[in-house]
């Protein structure tokens, strides 16, 4: 058996290997960018969103009379394969190729022609029955489908990955927050011991924080929501039923349970990714959430002995392979990690987002590559933190005790009794001398012994309004 | 006269300028922070802000019982005076001072209890019978006034400044689109020639990319009027009264016509400004937008003679001091260089809104320097860029018409009549043979001259829809 | 057979898969870093780096009385299939893991003694008679091992591939830039048309702004070059032998060819990787290089009718699934999106640089990660577009011609004769009446047409140093 | 006396105010720039730059026999005028203009021939007998005048502003470092207690890395010293002497004593600015190393008494508006802030040098002016961190000595005697029972008391190697 074919494209005639579906465009593209093909080529999302854009195309296109039942129906099927990821091997091309994504979207029009063509009969490569652009392709141009894909793999990962992943740490972190609402601490500004508050309140914030982040990412989602199909080449719509748009959305729709609809204005869906572009920028505003809760989580975690010492992390691996007994916050370095990719991710989606020109971006792959990255990696580092650390986060109640009891800014429940100044003169004399508030206060004669058990509640200044 | 009075704070005494309001913090930092001073004083809108939320948490707090009616009442004429600028060669502080913006609060309260001192027949520095921390900053701590006044000095520039500015560029860039929508045209993809579209669909692509990007601005207020105030030093309200925040909040809303209200989690809102992260990035998309149209605008209009040369912009002034007779576009260029800093601006803010520890994040200045100088920045160069280059936009319609005749894309129209691949032969046999699409379809003996006659229309190309 | 042993660390006893060299720590790490498995496992270079360093090691501990023969010897064995790649599919690890390296580091000294254990006749997993820890990792901690592989890894990938794909590049430029010395052309400057350049002098401009670059690139290798080898856990070098650092460090340059030797700042060299900064910074105006004129090859080849189309490009792909015969400069946009993607990389490197606490950076995974993916896709997309690109392109004389004779800032040649005023004049009245400056100067009689004549000659105005 | 006269150029009259020395160029651009007029004026470095420039191109255009010697000197003395700065406020324009500095070329220009034209008892406006472009501007385009400016400003600021703080502050650190070399600390790495060093070791750290960074500074100089003068309109020299360029750089050389020169691709210098983005790059690593000493300031002085407290910093200011007594590292905040700056501005700077096309980049004044913006303000902050902080930074013996007394990373000093494995037993036992390192290694019977009080030496651990 032959190990290739011969495939035909407006360029002529190219070998392919016999066992693929790909043809001669898909080939070109293989050949010509040897980029990074190890760890570039387009992963499950992109190459499902393909297949779902192709399956609701040939759908929309049959019902608008654009295709024949039976085409449209073999079309169909074999997109179904390249939804499920049957056909995974046949898409090898990788983000670096042609900045429309045009090879990506023939690949799919080859892979599902060729299967198509299979499953009737036909002869592969022969483009009959089933022509990879004027029947898979149809009323379609890689400038409006592949920012359609685009839209479909990133909201089909953002709602089926990420923000199921850190809901459940954040579920996790508000469960702690409960637990440990009861606790009282010092707070801190600036580094520097400040007034009290709860344990509860502290990891409360983290949740607050975390939530209106992901609530940024859900509000992103409506610009995604909006689809270049129909828009063809340069956004005209020329060579599409003028339906076309919104009945392959509509199609779209119905495949993913996606609220997906054709965009408003195709002209500016072909020329800039904006969508992309704040995506990308509420993953950046969850990253530096999630960056600003686990940096909190180590510091708090720090010592085990000279450091702040308020919490207690689960141990997971030997920290050290010099220091015994050494344990270090692992998944706090792994998430402020991926965090420190995201930003760098987000930097290159942004900067290839500005360069549009005239009726199209050529920054398609790697805009959606690196969101799509993104995605996957808070997802997954949001998983593994609240597995191996925000579950087991442990409060050491003996050292919050005994920083509480030392702490100055105690002081301010005495400003609204006896004012700023003077108990500031109170917070000075202590840190001086090396003693405590009480001390200080009662040596400087500016509250009694009594007034000074009777304003000076940690717990109350926590929850002063709780308090009243 | 003696040239300076001796003011006084917890740390002791310090000589100020006797014409000054400002009291003892406000000398500290003058002299430990000489540090951009050129460049980096508190420019207009957040001094504006200050003042607002002084005279606001003055009204709050007379409402609530907390301050005499009397003293309240001169603090809200002396913020007035803060609010209208007549105070401002008393706000001496530069961005790069502490991280909390402490020190700026403390010298919005010293002036407004000096000058209300000063109203009432006191001494000024005497703290007497206004005291700026008992009193000014009653209920308050940097922690939530600073970044109280950050979010209304945002909003309000938003407001006033940045979304009247793009609107009016848009509504000419709008106006633009509407007189050429009959001017069809080269599309191009690539920056190949590529279907037709008129020069009204490709203005109105700018029009439509920055009016969503408009909205993403909007949308970006949502947070930015949730305030912090009400949170005190760590965000528990310790010595504010229980319903200080939202009464404080209401009077913001009051004085400024603005929704304001006061954050649900206070802590969240003083240890993390994301809702200046996610404003930052609404800036950053829509730069982004003004970028692509304004590169667009350049390059349509480069030539004059080698060039695209579609577009005839206006012609402001010389070009160059070496070659006579030039002219450049130097709207598009000031404006891309704008787009440029608020890409910078906006990489400082997002670094800076990783960084917060614990209750407080100390970078508080910085970051809405750097969002108030790129609304500023937009603003103005949106409106230079409307009046110098946007309202004087003029086609050259005999250059379009002739790049119209030469595109060889235009065989597109052709694929529903004979398929893609013998488009594909005709097109390439008229590059090759330097013919006519006609010449070369005829030629070929692809199509008969009535038929490419019919089916070549390049208006009904660029609105296939209208054309059935 | 069973498919799994068992081995211990520190933290007890803990299964592998029995055809693993892998120990615990490794597999704890598999365990607990489910991030991103599919795309971030460390490759080739990290992986040879470690062998490279462990094999080093176990000399200089040998050269140093430190280790027994024997041990030392199996321990280079081992460490020489690490390097050679055979022992690739034990190295399981991902970036995202603990901030040191540390996983990474025990991945090889777990390795690398069971190894060795195995050819010494021993027990895997009974850490006789080589321990991880104790021999493998003998003088060393993961703080020193690690960045100084970082650096061994990145040099190499420098050395070996980035450099020499880009000079490949680079020359192939280089030749091009002679071929069409002698190509008088239009100078664009503003995207409007400025006074002549040849041809070979604009692709030269390239050739010389890529090698400047790579002068930058190479500038970085000193920094790497210095090794943190000697600091241990750190950087005080406790627990090593006092001349471990340089001897190490001579090994691994003996090994590897490139002149590596001890840092002289241990503490810096564990606490800050400002070297990889430096050297991402590099890549960075490398990538800015490859950008503009990536930029400048595909806007000069725009068209090709309606465009620039000064210059035309090898033709490798159809360039779009729905305009006939569209050709696009595919290989300029592949490797603009990779300099989009360095720039994202090397702003993740940035962040990650500034991120240091104490003794220790623990960023260092992903700074090292996105190094070599910069340098992996640089060289990848360089050698790409050399080939299939740049070696093919070619001038359209008729066009650059054509385009040269309607240049109006030909006109600049008349500065000396006639002032810039007047030679404004001429210039002006030529655009507006359509006419060439010939017949405008004689027109408005500021010159005769001999001299004219004798002035203007664009070859000597683009080589006016030759010309005179 | 009428308040504005009439100047010229080659767009026709237009009105200027009287008793400036600008013309008909330079109010075109404030007419049309009106874009954040009041931050974004030059500054003294960069018109101090023009006006050394037009010196020394008067003095080279004089001895190459270019221009009377009359006119040369009245250009030379006036140009002086512009270096000392007496003639600042005759420089009105903004950085946001024309993208090739033209404007300000033109200002420069124009000031100094009516300037020489008073001088020489002409006529303001008359051009006569000096004028701004065949005279002043002889010989020269903006196009390389002002790249030239451009890297006179940085290498001035670098040399005479950056350079000189920033040795400042490190020679303060270095002093601190030798004054504290005999105090014996625990190291932290992961935030966790890690095996010791002597507080010298961690101030000489940030000395060393702060010291590297100094000198990629320094590198960076060698890209700056290369000027683009002699490159006019478009690289080639046209209307320049042809040594015009090397011996304008050899009086610039002369003027400012640094060793400029001519480039050597005069090109690749109009169209990039590489040496630029370079600098800027230096700038962000300088700025990184500044932000991981200040962090590690702030977070060594924490506390007071809840924190890690092993440093005391000088009290400059009450550091709360609501919690009395409270002191704040506001230095560290102030200088960490700079750096925020420094990291957006570098973004700005590396974004824009991305973005030349064919013969120029028009991204010119937002490269050097955030250039300069970081100089200044890293110059600044760097100066007052020395003198509010960093020559005051104190250790806190007590807690230094408690800490390290309680490090169980002391146990790392047995593992060459008894083995990583039972050191870990050791360290995990003190930590579980809350024993010290002694108490449990005693009771798990794994040393003699003599052997762990001899092995057991903390200053021993922090110098190894002079212990041996």
């Amino acid at each position: 058996m032959p190990t290739t074919r011969i495939e035909n494209d407006s360029m002529g005639p190219i070998e392919v290997p016999a066992d693929r579906y790909w043809g001669a465009q898909t080939q070109r593209s293989v050949e010509h960018f040897p980029i990074g093909t190890d760890r570039f080529r387009w992963t499950r999302p992109m190459v499902r969103a393909l297949g779902i854009l192709k399956q609701a195309a040939a759908r929309a296109n049959a019902e608008l009379g654009e295709l024949p039942a039976n085409l449209a129906q073999a079309i169909d099927a074999a997109a179904q394969g390249v939804i499920d990821g049957t056909l995974d091997d046949h898409f090898p091309l990788v983000v670096f190729q042609t900045g429309s994504g045009t090879q990506s979207n023939m690949n799919a029009n080859e892979v599902i022609a060729n299967r198509a063509i299979e499953q009737l009969g036909g002869e592969l490569g022969s483009k009959t029955p089933v022509h990879p652009n004027d029947h898979v392709n149809r009323g379609q141009s890689s400038n409006d489908t592949f920012p359609t894909a685009m839209h479909i793999a990133v909201v089909e990962q953002l709602q089926e990955r990420l923000l199921p992943a850190v809901r459940t740490l954040n579920a996790t972190l508000q469960q702690r927050a409960q637990a440990f609402d009861d606790i009282v601490k010092t707070g801190r500004t600036h580094l520097q011991d400040a007034t009290p508050i709860t344990l509860g309140q502290e990891i409360g914030s983290w949740v607050a924080q975390i939530d209106q982040a992901l609530a940024g990412v859900e509000r992103s989602l409506g610009g995604l929501y909006a689809l270049a199909i129909g828009g063809t080449a340069v956004g005209t719509g020329l060579n599409a039923h003028p339906r076309f748009g919104e009945t392959c959305a509509a199609h779209i729709a119905r495949i993913t349970g996606q609220p997906f609809h054709a965009a408003e204005n195709k002209f500016a869906a072909l020329s800039a990714h904006d969508a992309l572009v704040d995506c990308s920028a509420s993953l950046r505003t969850l990253a530096g959430a999630l960056f600003k809760m686990a940096n909190d989580v180590r510091w708090l975690a720090s010592g085990p002995r000279c450091g702040i010492g308020e919490l207690r992390i689960p141990e997971n691996e030997p920290g050290s392979s010099i220091m015994p007994g050494k344990v270090n916050p692992t998944q706090c370095e792994a998430l402020t990690m991926v965090c420190a990719q995201v930003f760098g991710n987000d930097a290159a989606v942004a900067f290839a987002g500005t360069q549009g020109n005239f009726q199209l971006n050529v920054y398609k792959p790697v805009m959606v590559h690196n969101v799509l990255e993104s995605i996957a990696l808070l997802a997954d580092a949001s998983l593994a933190f609240e597995r191996y650390c925000a579950a087991g986060i442990e409060p050491d109640r003996a050292r919050i005790a005994a920083n509480m009891e030392r702490n100055l800014m105690l002081v301010t429940a005495l400003n609204p009794h006896i004012g700023y100044d003077a108990a500031a003169k109170i917070a000075k004399h202590a840190l001086a001398q090396g003693s405590t508030l009480r001390e200080a206060a009662l040596e400087l004669d500016l509250v009694t012994p009594e007034q000074f058990d009777a304003w000076m509640d940690p717990m109350a200044m926590a929850r002063p309004h709780q308090a009243r």
